[in-house]
């Protein structure tokens, strides 16, 4: 059976885009994939918001010969829980990314060079924003659903206050309402170890032909930990030794040790480190009530119309089912429409991504309920 | 009122040591410090084990201008929940470590240099080997008890089945039967920050004139997040900012991000990476039945004849109450006599190092009842 393909597309943007920060930005690209068809009234567009490390590239395959499909390939697809013969999913890579959309790697045309550390930071709203925008370009007025973990269910959170008339259902997965000091506490440990790489050269590497491999794969190790639960790393790792028995140095001994290493080089050969920091920042900074001078969530919720599906899971101790409570709360604070999963599974954080069948069931039904075309 | 001032003493050992890994130790000095007095028929002293960044100056102060005392001054000193009225305290560094006593940092009298690279390995098993020789050397062949919280409490638990005898009661504090695979994953994210700092010169950083303060710095700061718990975090630092506003920069902005950062460097300007390195690989080997050939720690702690105080704290995840329940278990699968505590507390693992009255009483009335002299 040949593999789906699906082929990135480029948006260019001339208008320019100021920023929270108060930085502009004069013109950007966002590369974006879609899968399935738009309808006639542009009635069952999807969009999805990715997380740290993530991308456009949600679905499908790029070329026959990929080895791995995209990184929600288990969730959105034809017959799949997001159903890409009902639906046009659309996946883009956030301002900032450095998976083919601007950001602090890409080629600054005022100066011929890598932005590097003249890319301003960007928050989740000026996400939105950019997002809105892509979705001006092709036409699409109204999204039946915004769906997004993580990060991506903050994005999802601040589409249904920015543009409350935007979102018919919003899937907020595994997120929380903002960062608490100890989860801000972790970004930081992760963002020193990238800014005191010598390598790192006050965000301007790439002029000097290297890059902060050292800090990133520390950053990516801690990160890529804290995703799992204690439980899953007992029971995939526990304390098993790679060569049956104590080395007493300081090589890879446990099979744990041997795993975080691997997935810390990996990252580090393939992801840019500006954008690392700057996706790691936009996390700390959301905080939907801040943003918009209001004293709580319920307030600020005040003027969101979609309905939800609020999602979170029993192990995930980066952002715990009390933290999606919260989201909920506010919700329900404001009468709005929610349905609320707390799904018991064993991968923490990283749950979100996985092939979990209560999960996958639960967003499924939702989205059978997600109205197009004349019966919306 | 002038302070109770407290001199350290160095105890040298010709007699070789052999280490669990293999290696010898030729010779070596433990520097070590004593409250209170030893009585007639040496049956009231109590040597207390350190953890991770802990060394022998456990109570008092050194000179009238010590700003702080000894890491332990609240639990241990005259009135106090361990009474050096009547107690004779003991604290010492422990092999391998940086404040005094033998360890990578220390002249190598075969070279003339420091260790560096060359200093083994140890174990808990070794420490308490070498802790067993500095009682013999201070002539003492049984101690009313063994205290220590983390770190210094899996030491406690390996005294009692090394050397049942010695041990008349064991407190074993905050501590855990065996790090999990989570645990050994925090260790080796510390570890490879300071591994693959460029001035680390695999452990000779010292022949060079520099140290791995960038890696150091990072493995303290990740450290010191997770002795702490979210609650605590949260209560005294929350989301606060401490210019009031975000700057869109990677300066400080989150309080939480100001105090991490200062713990980091302090400790990257006082304390070795070796030495630091060593003593977390002495966390992920300690694993009783691995290191007795035995199935269970049920069946490890058989031989234990210690009447044991065990204590952990609500909010520990590190090393969380129910990793303590687990050595409850195994005392209890032998009928041991045990007493355990779960506190609730809001400070984390650090819970074990504060004032709170609630622990304080536990150890206090448990010491009560441990006799000396002619009572015993």
């Amino acid at each position: 059976m040949s593999k789906p393909i699906v082929i990135p597309q480029t948006a260019r943007f001339v208008e320019p885009l100021v920023l929270k920060s108060g930085a502009t930005v004069s013109s950007y690209e966002l590369v974006y994939e879609t899968y399935g068809t738009l309808n006639a009234d542009k009635s069952n567009a999807i969009l999805v918001c990715h997380a740290l490390s993530g991308n456009h590239h949600v679905a499908g395959y790029h070329t026959e010969h990929d080895k791995y499909p995209g990184w929600w390939d288990n969730m959105i697809g034809p017959g799949k829980p997001i159903d890409t013969e009902r639906f046009f999913v659309i996946g883009l890579n956030n301002l900032g990314g450095c998976h083919g959309s601007t950001g602090p790697s890409s080629i600054d045309p005022e100066t011929g060079k890598p932005y590097g550390a003249r890319f301003p930071l960007v928050t989740v709203d000026d996400w939105v924003e950019t997002q809105a925008r892509l979705a001006d370009r092709l036409d699409i007025r109204q999204f039946a659903a915004i769906v997004g973990g993580s990060l991506g269910g903050m994005q999802v959170l601040q589409w249904t206050i920015t543009h409350p008339e935007r979102v018919r259902h919003a899937l907020v997965i595994a997120a929380a309402p903002k960062l608490t000091a100890q989860n801000i506490a972790f970004n930081d440990v992760a963002r020193q170890a990238i800014l005191t790489d010598p390598e790192y050269h006050g965000g301007d590497y790439y002029a000097h032909g290297v890059v902060p491999r050292r800090g990133l794969r520390i950053a990516r190790m801690l990160g890529h930990l804290t995703y799992l639960s204690d439980d899953v790393m007992g029971s995939k790792f526990g304390r098993v030794l790679r060569g049956g028995s104590y080395n007493y140095g300081y090589g890879v001994e446990f099979e744990i040790e041997s795993y975080l290493r691997y997935q810390g080089d990996k990252f580090a050969d393939s992801f840019d480190a500006n954008t690392y920091l700057l996706m790691t920042k936009a996390l700390d900074y959301f905080d939907p009530p801040h943003a918009h001078q209001h004293a709580s969530l319920s307030q600020t919720m005040a003027t969101a119309r979609a309905k939800f599906l609020v999602i979170s899971f029993s192990t995930d101790w980066r952002f715990s089912p009390s933290r999606s409570r919260e989201i909920v709360k506010a919700l329900l604070d404001n009468n709005l429409d929610v349905s609320y999963g707390e799904i018991t599974a064993t991968h923490g954080h990283d749950a979100f991504l996985m092939d979990d069948a209560h999960y996958h069931k639960l967003v499924r039904a939702y989205m059978a309920n997600v109205k197009t075309g004349e019966h919306q």
